[in-house]
């Protein structure tokens, strides 16, 4: 049994050169039906380990029954990867105003209200996802089509959309500065997270900041809300998304996304994207959060840091999480000193250069967490 | 007659050589009661135009009777004037996350409402004000307050805005990118379009997205229209709040400059800043547009461009706003092609460099605009 | 009679996708004998006036009877030309490692003295020239295959000097930052400064710096001074360079480059391009200065600036250059301060922003400079 | 035994807000007699971890008995310190025109030999001494006092050297992307490798290139071998200095550092120092390269890789130095593929980014090394 990989070619912007820019896609199609899933990798530049998570997947995947259908989607932001400062990629947002590249997807909550309203108490589930889809395109072409253009990262973004917006389950896989994996679950598909090999779990509420895992699931969930409270109807539309954080941004390695791609392939497969695979989810420790309490540590100093607490290692309040190097003062008591946590914590991830303006994100770390059975 | 300068150093930030950052206040204080106006400029580094704005504003009024007090706080954002790259300023976002550095001030409409329904029938107008000042206040030492901390952008923000929440007039002056003279105005202080001696003004609704002006004005206008639909009373504080956009970026003129200086003397003696002053607003041409109807045209394609079309010349529709060149096509017919207006509109501002990628916000232009009488 | 542009492409670098990245190449062959003339563009990615220039080339060639070859090479830089940093252009250097990307092209003085030894007394200048191109063709196929690799700019600058090392006339497109237009001139073909319409002509000496016009020059001026000095003969080989610049960077001005490519066809209709063509150098006044005459100001302070003294406009010693604005000083007498002219002098270029720290480039200047008749 | 830690700051550039920019300077003065010794880290604003080795060095100093004086500069590049483009600090260069910070030191060779044809034969060593620092103080101060000014690198560069001018020994401590410890050694001093616990020695010729080690060694060796050659005098300055790289850029390592400052003592207390101090080199094996066999591995490809080889461990011919990913052939087998070393060879640092356009420094290695005994 081997699956046909069918790649093909989207341009998604034009360089000064006037030079067309495209991200690859490539298409997995099984003989069964099953689930669409959407997987993209780098929409942030600098995030490229979720570029060797999709390699392997492709290699598994070719081995494998698929039911449905997997569309994957590599270095998906040729802008974003090409900028370099340095030698590191500024790739977290346009170099010329700023824009983060994963703030533009589209979401209108009073469009789905709108389209809420249409639902009947009678019509199917799968009637209703025919329609919805077909809404949310239509929605997306509309405002790709807007008279007077769109900046860049948001015609990225809604060109990428475009490609997800079908799906069952949709993976944008990113990286934290260094850090450790974790990934963001929408409340609703809390179950999910055992599904995952991933230690460290963060409940996202009902609520869109632009990014593409809220792009796709707070239309379905508020969809779902509406419903019930209209027509006092329990629907669910099975549709997932999820923000993958797959380590630290700069840096690939291959043995590491094998074990990756073996953790989307144990979720894939929990939700019916395989037939006869027997891949499951690992037993390991789960931790959870809830979004209000996954808490950024920002600085009111600047100076020099090392970063003495490590992520995914937890520490107790009063431990030092990092050592200050304050280079005005080596005469004196104050040349170095230390910064405690402020609480019971877990550093998921820290800032990546030892320099620090004040008011920057020194750590994010999970405060009140809890283990997931 | 002269006016006493008074000097200080607020600091804003540490660098990361732990070196404070700080930004000079310059404050003016008449024998007579007055109005407090409060004047900044350079929150985005590269828009220095106000420096010198402030430089002429200091140099008239030491010998002018000021009623209240004036402060002036140029190149009020010392990280954003200093980062370059290139020869340029990198001044209109944070470069180590792309945080535009007028988007971090601070309003909370709630707490606005909360307010707003402590306001009794019979408080005096001078009460209210007084009483709402002190809350505005607390509000923002209780944000810097917050014991994660804050990002640096905010950290600026709020530090400046301590300065200015006390104030009756606000100017927070910027600069376009190529850009005619033109300024941003509250609907409700619609009059004061006259005052200024600007061409070009834009009259903005009651919605906050991070700007001083707004974070100025916002709270006063939801406060005014709670008490009018709770009480039914109709109350005005004359608080107002304008961006002024100081022609273009990376410049400064000196001459310019004083031009600039007598257009913001004119509108604080209208609002009883000094004491028998005669400037008056000049007689002049003054066109308005609704925000909506300020577009902003995006290039969907990259390449190299001449702005054709001038900042603050209107074209009709279907003239050439701007000639591109396409370098791969040298040798046929569509090596250089003609943007036409899409509708009559005055151009105001438009990109500053010729190299533009698809996405770029290549104008920004009045439409459906109006004479000011 | 209209000319023939063959186009082609060349791959020059591949980015962080793997993608290629290639400049075009235009070809334009006559049908009479004649020069090989080889003109490039945008090495320095912001400056894009020569694009505009080549493209009106183009037009005008093409109805022109040519002797010989032209090749044109318009945004020879693909990677310059796309490094975006804020709104401009960051395209002088690689932004990995700070390399200008016009230091990089291949001269080895030694080399050329080893070849000069084999020239004997009879050998014909046609014969010492066809063997010369193939010994500095040679090796610069020896560099680029050099077994442990090259840098980016430098595999960037061989392969276009492959290009350029036939030509008999080799012309690089540059700009200034804020510039009127100037040309650099090797000293042996000082003549030559009266064949193009370029007001400021600048004389430099046979030494190599990296510079595209420098690695044409070089080797033929060392060989023609080495037959000189070792056979006492009197050779010349008619090979000229030139690096013009074309006015200010991050614009783009068809009708200037009308008139820039009108100049450039003027020198070569002198040297034998065209078959009955009647373009002229206009008449015009020309100003020479020798390079240790070209001084760079550079500023021991930092602050904002107004560029008062205009490129091309003389000025004597004493009279003002620029007025310098000092945000600390605005309530005494230091608060703005004039820097004026040391000497007589022609300012050719300044830099492009207001804003400039210690130790920048404020103005590059004529001193000692003289009439061209 | 306590030695007296005076601190003092140098300014050594202004900002475009106009505000001094200075370095720390930590003067620590033994009572004996004994070696001037500089010592300054961090002219490449990213190379952070110096900074930490000074302050250990501080801390142990304070209670050691000191002959001579030792002069430490941390952080001595505040600009290049504080130039952030993303997350990582911009510190090689100067932003504004790609000038690295570490090439603008003094050394004129002409003006060396000029003094040494002042050298007699029955000048005393001191005396030679004496008279030479003199005349380079002079030279530094000239160049400093040019009338048309200089860059800010070079500004900065003169300013420093002012301080190491005078110094038996100077110390310029560094780091590298990602590396593994080494010392650069001017071959004259190669008796000195053996001093540091430093794994990783490179031999190099008395070739100026602009950096602080070169511009203090090679004055002095080539006034020794000028003085052999003109007088058939062997002489001996004893003026060492060494470039030290100590492990990788953007972080810094408290632990470490303080053996980084053992090592250092060790080598002082070798060179006399300190009065009563034991610390002698560790047995340690040490491997030396010449300079022209530490070899640069640039790619001639762009895409994502994974560093296979880590620096520090040797590898043999054959064996994997990168697996590279290419986005655009997953699926077929050029998915990924590996680069092998060419040679023998110890990885000594590589790239600090996954993602690389071609003409990226991949790896710099020793080839042809051998043991140092």
């Amino acid at each position: 049994m081997t699956t046909e990989v069918v790649k093909s070619h989207l341009v998604v912007a034009q360089n000064a050169s006037g030079r067309n820019m495209n991200v690859p896609i490539y298409r997995m199609k099984g003989a069964r039906p099953g689930p669409t899933v959407y997987i993209q990798s780098s929409i942030h530049g600098a995030e490229v380990q979720g570029n060797v998570v999709i390699y392997h997947l492709i290699q598994r995947l070719k081995n494998m029954d698929i039911c449905g259908e997997i569309i994957l989607v590599p270095n998906c932001n040729p802008i974003g990867t090409n900028i370099k400062a340095g030698e590191y990629t500024l790739g977290r947002f346009d170099p010329v105003n700023g824009t983060n590249w994963n703030r533009g997807y589209f979401y209108d909550k009073g469009s789905v209200e709108t389209f809420a309203n249409t639902v009947t108490p009678e019509e199917s589930i799968a009637g209703i996802k025919q329609r919805f889809r077909q809404h949310l395109t239509n929605a997306i072409n509309e405002k790709l089509a807007e008279p007077w253009g769109l900046g860049l990262a948001q015609q990225l973004n809604l060109k990428l959309q475009q490609l997800a917006v079908n799906a069952d389950y949709v993976l944008d896989l990113h990286n934290g500065p260094v850090s450790t994996r974790h990934i963001y679950i929408p409340e609703y598909a809390k179950d999910s997270a055992a599904l995952f090999n991933i230690p460290h779990c963060i409940f996202i509420p009902n609520i869109f900041a632009g990014a593409l895992d809220e792009a796709t699931f707070c239309p379905w969930w508020t969809l779902q809300e509406h419903v019930k409270s209209r027509l006092d109807r329990d629907v669910s539309f099975d549709v997932e998304a999820f923000t993958l954080e797959m380590g630290s941004q700069e840096v690939i390695n291959f043995s590491e996304g094998a074990i990756d791609a073996a953790s989307i392939i144990s979720y894939l497969n929990a939700k019916g994207a395989f037939y006869q695979c027997d891949v499951k989810p690992e037993s390991m420790q789960r931790i959870g959060v809830n979004l209000r309490d996954y808490k950024t540590l920002f600085t009111d100093w600047g100076g020099m840091v090392e970063y003495l607490a490590k992520p995914g290692h937890a520490i107790t309040k009063g431990q030092p999480l990092a050592q200050i190097l304050n280079i005005d003062d080596l005469d004196n008591n104050n040349g170095s000193k230390l910064l405690n946590a402020p609480c019971d914590l877990i550093p998921i991830l820290h800032f990546p250069s030892a320099s620090v303006l004040s008011g920057t994100q020194l750590y994010k770390v999970f405060t009140n967490y809890y283990s997931i059975t």
